[in-house]
């Protein structure tokens, strides 16, 4: 099992449209630095899924029949944009994984094209092949699931977004070994947000479920620049999420 | 006043994803023939405004500052996805001009950013500097404006999306002098569709509004295909739109 971040940063993304702050001038030239909406690619038995969809050339970056399906977190427009244009597609359909939204975002649902949306249910299981996938709900302000993946003895689990989790998800979680924890972290510590993790609960949560390692994702403007200058602060299993990085396997 | 398409393409756009025809992989390395979602650039008086905002990457080709403004067309996901992102920038903010919609595309209206939605009312101009704009209804599956840009005695009208033209938008256009048509021509003359025109009536409109010059937009597979092969089979004042492609002055 494999896992690369695409995307590790929040809807805004870096460098943040407008800002003159030097920290965004010194990374608008390194395209190595820029962070696009979280997303990553989870790669098993020679399947590629992405969990979400905010990627807004997935056309480009994966033909058709190159894609075995998407599992969504939830259906704001940096976790799902991408779709707008790839549903227009023909020929092969794409799986999409997502939790139970009515709603959905736009008109995804009216005209699913070549998307085959299947809605899973919290807590219940599934499998694909040998990789069995969890929907754990988190706590943001639309439905939003994470996901616990199963491969072998391996346990990755890719919470985005959440600002702490549900009594029985982190009772799940705690009963898990887990060797990857990828979490929603878009604020530093003395920013609190409704729908989103700071440092501080982001470290709590990681002391809470003792993965190998966790991994920040979904990192926005002002977490970007405290880390850029304090990422040695973090614990060591703590680490920071950059776009196209494989985390797993480490 | 100068216009220039920057995508001439459906939602779908080309190459269609996931197609194996024999046009799709001929373009498919070729980026000059790849369309992208139909919007346009309109410079006057060192003033950049788009026509619809489509545009995947919007951030990046127009950074803060330097785009004074956005038509928007009407609220499908092809015509407004470029907001998503756009709007979660800092400082200045960028003028709207859109349609009544209450109901708008995702969270666009409930998370607004930057964007400073001007909602404008049928066939009412209104001027930015010495340019003039009118709002003219259109006929799509949700409201839809097209916009008449008149300035000094240059006269452009930009119709997307739309299945011919209401009476008053079309009398109001009969009694103009158009120097430049941008017309919503998404299929073949074979191919009938409840809100957009096929060749044949985009052509009949075109005898009827007599602009100086036709330029399609808004180009689908089949058509592009037919394009493709017929293309000298269009009248001498129509012709077909590119991505990148400078229509006016022509």
């Amino acid at each position: 099992m494999r896992l690369t971040l695409l995307g590790s940063g929040n809807a805004a993304g870096m460098p943040l449209y407008g800002c003159v702050c030097e920290h965004c001038q010194t990374i608008k030239d390194n395209e190595d630095l820029h962070r696009g909406p979280a997303c990553a690619l989870i790669e098993v038995d020679n399947k590629k899924y992405l969990i979400d969809a905010g990627l807004m050339d997935i056309t480009r970056q994966y033909p058709s029949g190159t894609l075995d399906g998407i599992f969504l977190t939830h259906f704001h427009p940096d976790h799902v944009q991408g779709l707008f244009h790839l549903r227009w597609g023909i020929g092969q359909s794409v799986p999409v994984y997502c939790p139970p939204d009515k709603q959905g975002c736009g008109d995804l649902f009216n005209y699913s094209g070549i998307l085959d949306f299947q809605e899973q249910r919290k807590f219940e299981s599934f499998s694909l092949d040998f990789l069995r996938i969890t929907p754990l709900p988190l706590i943001h302000s639309k439905v939003t699931f994470g996901y616990q993946f199963e491969y072998q003895n391996q346990c990755i689990v890719y919470l985005t977004d959440t600002k702490g989790l549900p009594p029985k998800t982190q009772s799940i979680l705690e009963a898990s070994s887990i060797d990857l924890l990828v979490i929603d972290t878009s604020f530093p510590t003395n920013i609190e947000n409704s729908g989103h993790n700071n440092l501080s609960e982001t470290l709590q949560i990681h002391q809470q479920l003792k993965p190998k390692r966790t991994v920040l994702t979904h990192i926005g403007h002002d977490l970007d620049v405290w880390l850029s200058q304090h990422s040695d602060n973090l614990p060591e299993s703590v680490i920071t999420g950059h776009d196209n990085f494989t985390v797993y396997p480490y």
